[in-house]
């Protein structure tokens, strides 16, 4: 078997035309330039507007970015969603195409569900795709999904499918939970990754992976850097330096921020397209972020070079 | 155009075989049971588990049931999901068949999204639908979508698309939220659906039209007898019986109850299986569940004859 995907990966922004179409060449453009920066690809997943995307749709977009030549072997695609088909379906294609692992969000729609259900849905699907490639990563988000992955159902995967359940992204915003998950499986080669950098530098100290995190589109060098140098004693250092760029990004709607970051720096309007029901950033929403950012010396070197203006 | 549909539908529950394929012959003849019994069609509820059902099953199941002669003007099938091209080729594929109404989700996965990009959502699905025919009846269920869909929304919609939007679905649980809906919409031709029979009885008497309930599934003959005779003088005594066979239900997971109930009267256990991430109810609690309803008198009338025991 090759070995595990580890280090940074950006839930890749989805780039959409006008007509709210998406946009594949941007988008493997982007890929290309996030994989030139060190980071790899969790495309399709909660900042990519991936649940705003039907099941072809991610289907195309894979199968383009695959032809446009970007390597499977960096993307962990998003495929989680609420009905059992549409998962399987969707990774099922993804281990086919030979990606690197995918990110499972749990069923979300019906609320209040137990551990014996989840265990039940991730059960089914992983045998559905009756695939020994297949590697799982769970994907603990209550603040959106509102369906928590615990530590009893990890822990009850793990033992009944010790090979296809490879980690989790704990995108709950608290570290001890974050904490409690390494404690508990590091050791037995399940592969925690931080929902943000926020948290990069304390995860890879306690036998973390990395992080899965939104700016990683737009700060993908500096964050990857500090998950090659965290040993260095400029660490912190640079913990605080990603800390301040990501606040300045959080403080507005997220993915409309970024979309609005990747166009002006990229010097390509397009990008700032999001889908319903996230609204576009407005244009004076868009200058104060981009002044803000670049008081704190925020840039997006070789992004400009990577676009196509004028393309449609 | 023909007029609207009025009265009291049951969100149908889903039936689905061993292997948790759904069963298109078991759904049909369950369907017929409830048009029997005066109770029009909102298949793909919430209690339907269809957002636990594929895009292309749910289109698969529409077709086998209109094939199979259920008449699609007693029908409001689900039609919104989280993905703007699902909820397109869903409602169109609905109105195509000829149903009387779509119930139409928010999209549902992002949380705290604006009303201007919900009004966003279901502009696009109607103009991207493009069919004069569409009748949209919002489905309003914060409970579980954790999406609301408020007043401010309604009216805007309603202004744009006078025609389209013909209706809510108001499952939020609190009367004085249908009671707001009906006082400002109701006289200009919106029709108000309450979320379940425990308000029939005050939305039929503040101008609503009916009531979309999962307890339509089990009870649908005395749910519609009290929609023919609201006005009657014995119509609280009614309702009052409405809510006790509703109550015993509600103690336990609804869904798995409901089936459990049909599994029993029907004579017929192959309905008791629900997909994941519900559960099945367990034999004992199955049969507690029966014992309570025996003791209020409670039964499936006909439902045995429309089932096939055997049947795999």
């Amino acid at each position: 078997m090759p070995s595990r995907i580890t280090g940074v990966l950006a839930p890749v922004v989805t780039p959409f035309r006008a007509d709210l179409a998406p946009d594949p060449e941007r988008f493997a453009r982007h890929c290309r330039w996030l994989t030139d920066n060190g980071v790899g690809l969790a495309v399709f997943g909660t900042n990519s507007e991936a649940n705003s995307l039907g099941v072809d749709e991610r289907i195309t977009l894979l199968d383009s970015l695959v032809a446009a030549g970007v390597d499977p072997a960096r993307m962990m695609p998003g495929t989680g969603t609420c009905a059992l088909a549409d998962t399987v379906k969707l990774t099922a294609h993804a281990v086919k195409a030979g990606c690197a692992g995918v990110l499972m969000l749990p069923p979300f729609y019906y609320k209040g569900v137990t551990d014996d259900g989840l265990f039940r849905s991730y059960a089914e699907v992983i045998e559905r795709v009756g695939d020994a490639r297949l590697r799982v990563y769970l994907y603990h988000i209550p603040p959106v999904s509102q369906v928590p992955i615990s530590l009893a159902l990890i822990e009850r995967l793990l033992r009944a499918y010790p090979q296809a359940i490879a980690g989790v992204k704990d995108s709950s915003g608290d570290w001890n939970n974050t904490k409690a998950m390494l404690d508990a499986f590091a050791a037995q080669g399940f592969d925690v990754f931080a929902g943000s950098e926020t948290f990069l530098l304390a995860n890879l100290r306690h036998g973390g992976k990395g992080c899965i995190s939104a700016t990683a589109n737009v700060n993908p060098a500096a964050i990857h850097a500090l998950c090659e140098h965290w040993r260095d004693a400029d660490a912190d250092t640079r913990q605080q330096r990603l800390d301040a760029v990501r606040a300045t990004f959080q403080k507005r709607p997220m993915i409309a921020a970024m979309k609005a970051a990747i166009a002006h720096w990229g010097g390509d309007a397009a990008w700032k397209t999001v889908r319903p029901p996230l609204v576009d950033l407005a244009d004076d929403a868009s200058a104060a972020l981009v002044g803000e950012l670049e008081a704190i010396g925020f840039a997006m070197p070789g992004l400009a070079a990577t676009s196509v203006a004028g393309h449609a």
